[in-house]
């Protein structure tokens, strides 16, 4: 399978100061030149508020997922939603990926057009106009392979009627989602999964070539519970997939059982895999992992290294690899400080970001960490409310570098995101899709 | 003042399926091509989720800004954060707008390369690249009038060391930003303000050009409360604008007084203007009406109306101009709906979308209007819940269209949105810079 990415659209792509983070004053620019520029966050060139990527954080994340992923047995197709950048997909590919995973025809289409290969839309397939376009991709490219959710028989008429108005050379393929009561989609009991599977096993333009669910909204960050959450419902998985099994409703050389999310993936690699009539694929979704965060993430992840044994607890975790820096704009108040950032540029849907740097030009060289008194307590459009200590050695121009929370809702307020090394200096750029 | 737009970038750049929304299986187009395309929300044709852009709310609600800042003498710059869209910002323009307002140095490069000759800034001017970019738009453009905040002499002393390393033919020209004690940015005291006059107005390279301040923040949605609040704080304002131009502190050959978001720009249009030693622009800087809402905003209008007499009772108000469509791709329990829509996709940082109309394809030729007992509960990165009464008639594949609050952070999500007539005919496209 040739995943190797056609990144060159991207690369070549000018970029100019009509795009949030790059440099004011400077000429456009292909996004692959702006590695060489010896721009540096620190010194003042570059405008605020920035979203960086850690270099260091990054190639440590990748080598992480890979190394637990290949421990475990699982194979790991990332959720792309989470940064929509085919040059960070590049990387993942790379990095033993056996797939992307994603959560539109949108996004399917961006990847597809930059050469992934293998993709899980995690999600229902819906609508005339995507389901065309689903087969367009099949038709126009023979070796993809894309799997997409169904978890009613509502949806898959009306997937049928519209596959009957294209010529298909294949089937489309599709992976029946067994869901949680009070859940968000799904199959909410066993009955209704088998009678779903029985219709798509009788298909004539649909074919069943895997289970999916998804564990990660019922979490709640007590290890305990959130363990015996997944257990039971990765083996109610289980007893799905044997069931289909049995019945012969699996088409296709291999099946796939999937789930995982970034926050109990480690259950769900111990408690998913299956032995079935064909080859299993067991396929982890997790996407947040790539960046990892400050804030809900790392909380999980502590968890998963504690389940995941001794080998995993004395090795260093993931790292958080993406921060938004801003500038003080005011210390209107000897306890306040208003920051050049806001909703429109960090996520702010789980928690506020939380200040780990402190950068005064003339005085440092490098960041110092930020006190842990220091705190953002809201945000509006474009302004931070950071509060400090009333006598916080704090000023005007300073930078305040922060780490986020949920990276999905960072990625997507930004076009371009630089890279980074260890000094701030700017190696390169990565550009979304949203 | 010309301040006709050039737009030709915008109308011939290439969109592609890559954006979210454009139609898939499409061949790029340029933008300015897609109201010619015979496109149609409700024929099956486009994406889900999609915004759009109402033609005949957009048109009206220029309009009644149009009769509203003429009929009470204020001029007015809208916030041009909230949609970041110069297509909009020219449409803005020719229905009478001064000028543009922004909220950082992007957003103010975006106005300047569109032909935007009169821009404030309101927020402080922070960091040695902002001012610097600053500068050298003021000496490309040597008709352009910008504006921006200073609420500090350490702010004020950042600009003079970098405007000292910049050849300048003007000086740059600041305006005080009157703050409130608890709020954001802003003097919090007259006595602060004053010495900061002061300080400004013996600056060689900061002109103080007038007196700012912002009473959005403090609103409670209680009309006497808020009428009574921006009362006193416009009070305020005109006390330090009577000082300061007794001082003979404003430089410049008029004065500029400036407050107003969208939500109680009627008791600043009443209480801020003052008649001063030289003509004064007292400038409103709403960004909101011009989509208007479903949500806060439309709460926060009622009292405009109320508050404004027979006349603005009578005629209808602003009209919500942005709407976000998505499918129903899951019905997994008689009470609950998922759409293809989530916090990628529309505002939820006040209120969650709110479902305004069902349209179900082979049925309607119209949206009919959704019922009031069905209601958004919850949004994941991709996904909302709608509750809906246990025997609601809404199946898989049928379309919801929302109404959203507070349009700035819908806005933010989308990079092209499209306008529509009053059949959800497609009759362009417009551009957005975040």
């Amino acid at each position: 399978m040739n995943q190797a990415l056609q990144l060159d659209a991207i690369h070549n792509e000018l970029i100019d100061e009509r795009t949030k983070g790059f440099p004011y004053g400077t000429p456009p620019m292909a996004l692959n030149r702006i590695g060489e520029q010896g721009w540096q966050l620190l010194n003042g060139a570059l405008p605020f508020p920035l979203a960086v990527l850690k270099d260091a954080a990054l190639a440590h994340n990748h080598c992480w997922m890979r190394d637990f992923t290949s421990a475990t047995g699982v194979l790991l197709a990332p959720h792309g939603k989470t940064t929509m950048a085919p040059q960070i997909f590049a990387q993942q590919l790379a990095a033993g990926a056996w797939g992307i995973t994603v959560a539109t025809v949108q996004q399917l289409t961006v990847c597809v057009r930059f050469g992934v290969r293998r993709v899980i839309m995690a999600n229902q397939l819906v609508g005339p106009s995507a389901v065309a376009e689903v087969i367009l991709l099949q038709e126009a490219h023979p070796e993809l392979e894309f799997f997409f959710l169904v978890d009613s028989e509502a949806q898959l008429r009306l997937i049928e009627a519209e596959a009957e108005r294209h010529p298909m050379s294949r089937p489309l393929t599709a992976l029946l989602e067994l869901g949680i009561p009070g859940g968000r989609t799904g199959c909410r009991s066993q009955t209704q999964a088998s009678a779903l599977a029985s219709a798509i096993a009788a298909s004539a333009s649909v074919d069943l070539a895997g289970i999916e669910c998804y564990e990660g909204l019922q979490l709640t960050g007590d290890s305990a519970h959130d363990a015996d959450f997944v257990t039971g419902l990765m083996h109610a998985v289980r007893e799905l997939a044997l069931a289909c099994d049995a019945a012969g409703q699996f088409a296709g050389t291999a099946i796939v059982l999937s789930a995982g999310g970034s926050a109990a993936f480690d259950v769900v690699a111990r408690e998913l895999p299956t032995r079935l009539s064909k080859p299993v694929h067991t396929i982890l979704r997790s996407g947040c992992y790539v960046t990892h965060d400050s804030g809900f993430y790392a909380r999980m992840l502590d968890n998963v290294r504690l389940r995941s044994g001794a080998r995993w607890q004395s090795r260093p975790g993931l790292q958080p690899a993406l921060e938004v820096w801003a500038q003080v704009q005011s210390r209107p108040e000897p306890g306040l400080a208003i920051l050049t950032m806001g909703k429109r540029d960090a996520s702010f849907d789980i928690d506020l970001p939380r200040p780990q740097w402190h950068f005064r030009a003339g005085r440092d060289t490098l960041p110092c960490p930020a006190p842990d008194s220091w705190r953002i307590a809201a945000m509006n459009d474009q302004h931070a409310y950071l509060h400090v200590p009333a006598d916080a050695d704090l000023q005007v121009g300073d930078l305040i570098g922060t780490g986020i929370s949920h990276p999905c809702t960072t990625f997507d307020k930004w076009r371009v995101l630089f890279t980074v090394d260890d000094r701030y200096r700017v190696t390169g750029a990565i550009r979304t899709f949203f």
